[in-house]
């Protein structure tokens, strides 16, 4: 507790308040692909995040390992650095560090010199958290800072937190899905029916899987990243994981004419699952249903299926990876401790009533005086029908998209003539 | 920051220790269907709580109306009241209120009281956060305290946190789903081809529907929760929230034929977007793709998806109502801020190897000396085969379920042959 009175006590002592707003210094390692993207979003965000969250982000120095590559517009020149003790000198007056470099050092000595001066530390690496998770966080905890990782699986989709505070003493059962696009990607086009080096090539030239993309086809990137919500759902410790991995190799396409033959789709699955003595966990290629949750997740989608003894089944889509989807989740990890639990400050958008044209479906029964009078009625108010069709006793008409006013106008005349026709919202 | 300031000293100040405990007293307003299995989990978890958060929960009081009607056997009747000032009174001597009565009051009361206090309130009331989320939100700010309703929103499924902290910066578009489980029950049946009356009152055996469903049917319900929604995810005052709201009646039957008619289905859909003047909002039915993700949503389940700028769309689905998903929302919400945090304090469960037994398909080249060098193989380290399928050059073995290290014996027997078939792990 003492450690938590100090930190509250520094942000007392140095109450550095812009118009209204807390201004947090960020000291950034890395302005990659999602480094960049965040170097964007607290820019053009900046307003946002202020009337929002009453948070000011001061980017105070950014470390990276070419000086020369370029950086976002959005991005001060004058605060880049390629001299990794600038930086953590820098880092040293920060009040969160932001790793997002990726692999273990120096993103490991990095983490470890915010941790014991206290900071927070925000890290999207997933083989950071993997292999040294519990003891940053032990770190964090000795020294009052905190370790934050909601980018570091799944990209975009908050399962990190669902795991660590909503889920994690619901009896979780297991947890499973899929957690590398690139692999998923490949498997869609191979269901497609391209060949391996073709879907492979695809993926790359579409920026989803890296020059060399040993890790995502060996499964290693998609065990980092159970090994990181085995952690959370059942506090295994992540390191120690052991994970049945077996990879995609060329001879991908056969597994995935086999999946056909038998009537399925292939997917590469990571699942840590509870059995009576302790956790087990694997990453291979699985026959799962075509129509099913895992099958029907396509291209870079990424899928966590979260079953357990209280809540039951939870899933969670979205896209897993990608410069924008990660560094939002390194967003949401920067503005949650600062946050605290508050809700939104200030009405951000007022209400206002829906003038959006949609499709509507009207049915009245069939062969009844019900069918002349839509028509007529439809006729007066001008909302032209472009598709009429007849079934199991109904007749239904479909409009042009129109706005809901003229729909209810219509609407209100039936009724006067005592009759109540069925309306739906054409969806897309 | 005084307050805050204010709360860290008063638990320093009180360090309530049990075995390397910190206990939380929690005053627990009504023990209905959902207060009555947060009990019965705070019972039950209790060691798994200690172990992993540290935390030890004791019930100090429980409020019900009615003081003879049956309460789980985990309750202490001693702590039972059916008087309001005395549950106010011992709520001021708690570290944090649960509330699960439902309805404005004495909810309403209950909360300011708790708040005005700088108690921490949570919440698994829609209709109240709907009507005065921002008030108590105000509240909790102006006295330190604070305000959590996970449980407010779609059941077990963590949208509210995911809203608040984790997605709120993205640049949300749109937030939509289903919100109601007992209507999109009724929608299920109706398009089993049920009759409304059937399907309605199907729904109120199961426990789905209450004996009054006006207000699932009238979409009340499902508005509720989309204000709360539309709150965090724009800001929007929930009570000014302006949501076209067209309600399932009898005439329901009639829209599901109608969506077969038209080859889709159709869903109770709530919906709040941004548009240039600001957020619009509705709960209507809606026709949608019978296969996409709303129209694969069935029977109970609930789905939120969330599409924004940053983050592209992202999708929540899982139980939206009953006791034990709505208390395991409750339960995440009482650990998470006296967890703060931290990561898992210890090793649960030890990592094991995994030896349950599946089902594979193994796959060859078809016509090739590989199919029956992998019928011997199989049949030297005994597994058995209970289908071939042959197809796309392809001869397909699926084993009967067996674990994986026989597999794994016979994958090396044939790769010592200089084959290398395509192995899957089939699912279910």
């Amino acid at each position: 507790m003492s450690t938590a009175l100090k930190i509250e006590s520094e942000t007392v002592r140095v109450p550095a308040v812009v118009r209204g707003a807390r201004t947090v210094r960020v000291a950034l390692a890395g302005c990659g692909t999602v480094g960049g993207e965040l170097v964007r979003m607290l820019h053009h965000g900046a307003a946002e995040t202020r009337a929002r969250h009453g948070l000011r982000f001061e980017l105070v120095r950014v470390l990276v390992a070419h000086g020369e590559r370029p950086r976002p517009d959005e991005l001060d020149r004058a605060r880049l650095t390629t001299d990794l003790d600038a930086f953590l000198a820098a880092a040293a007056e920060a009040d969160v560090v932001v790793e997002a470099i990726g692999g273990i050092e120096p993103a490991l000595s990095i983490a470890r010199a915010a941790l014991a001066r206290g900071k927070r530390l925000v890290t999207a690496n997933k083989a950071l958290v993997a292999a040294h998770g519990p003891e940053l966080a032990a770190l964090a905890r000795r020294h009052g800072g905190r370790l934050d990782f909601e980018s570091a699986a799944a990209g975009g989709i908050p399962v990190v937190r669902a795991l660590r505070e909503s889920l994690s003493l619901t009896g979780i059962r297991s947890v499973r899905g899929i957690l590398n696009g690139t692999t998923n990607y490949i498997l869609s086009r191979l269901e497609d029916g391209w060949t391996f080096a073709d879907a492979l090539a695809d993926a790359q030239a579409r920026g989803f899987a890296e020059a060399d993309p040993s890790r995502d086809l060996s499964g290693e990137d998609a065990a980092d990243k159970l090994r990181i919500l085995a952690w959370l759902a059942f506090g295994t410790e992540p390191a120690r994981l052991d994970v049945r991995r077996r990879g995609l190799k060329q001879g991908a396409d056969r597994l995935a004419r086999a999946a056909r033959a038998l009537g399925g789709a292939v997917r590469f699955v990571a699942e840590a699952a509870r059995v009576p003595e302790g956790i087990v966990a694997s990453v291979e290629p699985v026959l799962v249903a075509a129509g099913g949750d895992l099958g029907r997740t396509r291209d870079e989608e990424n899928l966590v299926i979260v079953e357990s003894e209280w809540n039951g089944r939870i899933r969670l889509g979205g896209p897993g990876a990608g410069g924008g989807p990660t560094a939002s989740a390194l967003l949401g990890d920067l503005v949650r401790p600062a946050q605290r639990h508050r809700a939104p400050r200030r009405a951000a958008a007022p209400a206002v009533p829906d003038r959006r044209a949609h499709a509507w479906a009207i049915a009245v029964e069939r062969g009844t005086s019900a069918e002349e009078a839509l028509r007529a009625t439809l006729d007066r108010v001008e909302v032209d029908v472009d598709r009429i069709v007849r079934g199991e006793g109904v007749s239904v008409k479909r409009t042009r998209p129109v706005a809901w006013p003229r729909i209810g106008l219509a609407l209100r005349a039936l009724e006067v003539q005592g009759l109540s026709p069925g309306i739906l919202r054409v969806e897309g």
